[in-house]
């Protein structure tokens, strides 16, 4: 007989344990430690995440989730935004809210303030105050289940449209209210306990957003928050926040005169500026040299295609209402699509002859740009953008060849990630959810050789990444690489792809050792990702302050006055044809303001030459960030030392 | 008293003869001399070209032209079409006419062959020979005026609807028709006196052609034709256009696997091949490099800017339904344009900062990729396509300092038709109408300014120019650069043009040196026109051997056997560090195959490699089109013998 008061737990580790029917997250945690019980957030209960709070009836597994883990934050951070909604709704009766959801860094929530005077920053504090407040009641967030129409009659009464139309959209039978202290919201959780875990918060920012994101409809006001289990913790995120600021991308690059946006041109377009063209070209110069040493060939395609192309890989189905729309010609019928992405074009190029088995791999690269509509919600300097340059290449290679093309575009990304010094950095490897086998496409072997392929590349390599199943895209298993930058954030970068469809659809072949037709592999791969995510990382990565070999302006020769401009230029001139990038700063100051405006703009090295250095045919030299002075020298013993400091960096 | 039965004749050369009221042109150049008679083709008289036999009634001035003048070929190769289409019409009675103009080099004449079964090659003798047969009956062409309704009522009996439309067009009392043999049709003229002048002539091109060049109208069918007053005339042209056949870019582009289209990326719509990417990299390296030393900024902008940004600059009205259609969005109302050209947005990119006096010129340069829909039939190879990338850069300058930017623009282009060898080379300088000054902006100083500096420059540097009033553009004077290539064919390629207009538009402006608002000038200037055009040239000019800088692939080396593939692949890498390009040919071919495939292929130098060259440290050199073989060498010194040919074709 089985005993029905008891229910068996299984744990993580495999290990099963007996309980009583009806026991909660927090208990099961008490049960194993009372410093867990403090710590723990949110619990999984089989696929669910469920409140710590909740009775569980029957067998499951379980984990518990604490502040480390993205379950843990989440239930936190939701906890936060429902608590700030409280706070508004006691100090604001009768606004109505959107969303509030919690976030990569902690939480929004979209309010509607009604005839309420538009909120400012002054008012940040009085809400920061009411939540203090009920914090400290201590409120439980209760779960409720209740039926569609139960929640349609109590969000009428509160007249809040949002709600409504939200809760349309869900099934009866599915739908749960939460309520703390006196504020009840439409809610799937989970939650924390009660409001007093929260023990430090601060709200961050106030933005407009509209409602679910379409510029159509009305714009409500954003809070953000930030909230944590310890005030130090919020200390430490402020000075960190602080400090994002500074780096911020748009603010360096506009500083730093890389680049700009202009609303007649477009939102989300960015026009590069001649320091941050000459940056781009040098990048894209390097990846170019490397990938020259890896067999790759450069190609140019156009920004268009015509919509068969699309047709013919598939992408036009996903191209719909909410991208840029196909332009049309005086030709009825024909039409155009502003390129997504550069692999149709790739194909085109690999159809364009046809190939022998001897002929592989092919490489074929690209610095491509490409156009996606976002939201204009979702812009974001360079890291959000509208057209972006891909420093895209596609590999056609036979089966045989898979594993060794693939370990190369790991070389390449690994030789990058030294170059520029990024030393933390994760993998994920995505594999194909082996229980659903129809959504993937490319025979049960190729997918078989080529997920095993990849795992045992990074157990040869003794990569640290991470397998996860169901992750892979419907057309092969992929390899993700992930930076963590000089303030701890992650950012995706790199990915390679290995790709069955688009050979298939293109049908792309070759002539194999036996006079078959065969078709090949694909592989779509992207070090940097985009140009413009890239130099955004390298931006707040590096606070501006690039590699030398990256420096737009390496060098500025500063004259003590007029009658020096003449030599600055013939010095100018000499250390330009040596590749250093040099210019003269012949404006009409005083060499102290000319100094120091140069040393505000990061240029790396100053030169500062006047009677003394023109007869002697030397140079004053000060570098960045030093204190003392390098001092007069010969020009050469200059190059020689700028020489010197560009091998350290560039020695990969 | 005048004597009514004279009239005064003005000569090109000023001189004023009285003659009897009715003479004819012929008979002026019978006056002149015997020989003139003969050669003379067709008469200006007035602002009008006349045929030589239609009589004079009044005062005027006139001009004679032979073959050597455009308007002399034009009248010959007109009245071929004419005769041509007589042939035509005795062989197939019942065919209509579309139009059948002159052309630059011959002409042609459009056909609807109705219920004729297609022509083919082989049905051109047959025309040829009725056309020979109908030069001897030296049939006169006859000039009649005819009112529009007669005009009708002749073409509504031939059932000729083309003709018909046509007439539609025209005005009643300025319609006439030619006669010649049993031939009619509507045309304004002028011809040759007769059919006996046509001496030599071949049909040189059968092809389809839509009626108006819309694709939506009937395809006739198109015969091209080339005539001439002498026999060797169409000799000298037929063997030039074998040769022209031999170096067409499209026949070579393809063997050298520079470029190639694909229809489903889309007509005119050019990919590049990774050895013709590289070439379009070498072009526009030199050409950068050769900018960086005149103060040129390289830019990079995005290929859409919103109708807004084309709103402003006032092409948006230009852009009709002949064009590619803009680009809408989800965001109602919001809709882009494929960028037709780069000005806009380098517009922009000025606009997003302040300027003082101190900062200019300006010089902002950008290989933009544009994009122009031409009808397809205009389409050919790289010469006429739809997407282009143009070498283009613009100068925001002050009044003071158009002279020496237009100076050395010229310089710019200059430098490059030296380091291609283009030693015939002309100028038009185009100047605005004085007589409708209302047709231009900007103000009248600005524009004498502008074009005496232009006229000026070209004095200054013994410029071999053609000044041409009235075809400026309406937004200031310009300076267009003309090349004839290796078969003395024009090549329209770089202009210059002063431009009033946009910094106007986009309201530009600079604080001068009283603290005051102007407005600069802007230049807009392409030396090479496109990338596109120019490698056309390029391969057409050069018959597909380019200058040793220029060449994709430098250097291949060949291994005798398998054996000294390792061998090969070291030499090349060593050689490529050297910045020569070079592969290795590993296929598993006899040596003497590899060396006349890569001989085929033009690539320069071919070094054999083998036990004898593995053991010494050397390879066995043969130079492209050289019978004698440069033989055994150490590597260093090949690259030694490799970098002095370099230098001396790259010293510019």
């Amino acid at each position: 007989m089985v005993d029905k008061s008891t229910i068996n737990i299984t744990f993580p580790n495999g290990v099963v344990k007996k309980n009583e029917k009806g026991i909660t997250g927090i208990e099961i945690a008490q049960g194993i430690s009372p410093r867990l019980a403090r710590e723990v957030l949110s619990i999984s209960v089989g696929d669910e995440l469920w409140d710590l709070m909740r009775p569980i009836q029957k067998d499951t597994y379980v984990k518990l989730h604490k502040w480390e883990e993205e379950e843990g934050r989440h239930a936190f951070w939701h906890s936060s935004a429902h608590l700030m909604a409280e706070a508004v709704e006691a100090l604001y009766p009768g606004v109505k809210f959107g969303i509030g959801p919690a976030i990569e860094n902690g939480f929004y929530y979209d309010i509607d303030f009604m005839h309420y005077p538009p909120l400012s920053e002054n008012d940040l504090s009085g809400i920061e105050h009411k939540m203090k407040e009920l914090i400290n009641q201590k409120n439980g967030y209760v779960r409720q289940e209740i039926s569609k129409k139960d929640a349609f009659i109590y969000f009428n009464k509160k007249h809040d449209e949002y709600k409504l139309e939200l809760i349309e959209e869900l099934e009866d039978g599915s739908i749960t209210f939460y309520k703390q202290g006196k504020f009840i919201d439409l809610c799937r959780g989970p939650h924390i306990p009660n409001t007093s875990y929260i023990k430090a918060f601060k709200i961050t920012a106030l933005a407009g957003a509209y409602w679910r994101g379409n510029e159509n409809n009305k714009q409500l006001t954003r809070l953000y928050g930030i909230s944590f289990p310890k005030q130090k913790m919020l200390n430490d995120y402020l000075i960190l926040l602080e400090e994002a600021k500074k780096r911020d991308h748009r603010k360096l690059g506009k500083e730093m005169e890389l680049f700009t946006f202009s609303s007649s041109v477009g939102q989300g377009l960015p026009l590069w500026l001649p320091k941050g063209a000459e940056l781009r070209k040098r990048l894209e110069g390097f990846l170019i040299k490397i990938q020259k040493d890896f067999g790759y060939k450069q190609v140019i395609t156009p920004h268009i295609g015509s919509t068969t192309l699309y047709k013919t890989s598939g992408h036009y189905d996903k191209y719909g209402e909410d991208s840029y729309q196909p332009i049309k010609t005086p030709n009825r019928g024909e039409e155009y699509i502003l390129k997504p992405m550069n692999c149709p074009h790739h194909c085109e190029i690999y159809k364009s002859k046809p190939h022998s088995y001897r002929d592989l791999p092919i490489r074929l690269a690209e610095f491509g740009t490409v156009y996606r509509y976002e939201q204009s919600g979702e812009l974001h300097g360079l890291t959000r953008v509208r057209g972006f340059t891909q420093d895209d290449a596609h590999i056609f290679c036979t089966t045989y060849q898979l594993k060794e093309e693939f370990n190369k575009v790991i070389d390449i990304i690994l030789l990058i990630f030294k170059a520029l010094d990024f030393k933390d950095y994760a993998i994920q490897i995505s594999l194909k959810d082996k229980s659903t086998p129809e959504k993937y496409i490319g025979s049960p072997e190729n997918w078989e050789n080529a997920e095993n392929a990849i795992i045992e590349i990074a157990e040869e390599r003794n990569l640290k990444s991470k397998i996860v199943e169901g992750e892979a895209a419907f057309y092969g298993p992929k390899m993700d690489f992930m930076v963590k930058d000089a303030l701890g954030r992650k950012w995706q970068l790199g990915t390679i792809q290995v790709d069955y469809n688009l050979p298939e659809k293109f049908d792309l072949t070759y002539i194999d050792a036996d006079n078959n037709r065969v078709r090949p592999i694909m592989i779509h791969r992207a070090p940097f990702g985009s140009m413009e995510r890239f130099i955004a990382l390298l931006l707040e990565h590096t606070a501006g302050k690039f590699p030398l070999w990256l420096v737009p302006e390496q060098v500025v020769v500063i004259p003590i006055s007029e009658k020096f401009n003449t030599f600055a230029v013939e010095i100018s001139k000499l250390l330009n044809n040596n590749k250093i990038y040099t210019f003269v700063d012949t404006r009409n100051e005083r060499t102290g303001k000319k100094i120091r405006d140069n040393e505000l703009k990061k240029i790396p090295y100053l030169l500062v030459v006047g009677q003394k250095e023109k007869q002697n045919g030397t140079v004053s030299v000060r570098k960045q960030g030093m204190k003392k002075q390098l001092g007069e020298m010969k020009i050469d013993a200059f190059i020689e030392i700028f020489k010197s400091e560009l091998n350290k960096v560039t020695q990969i």
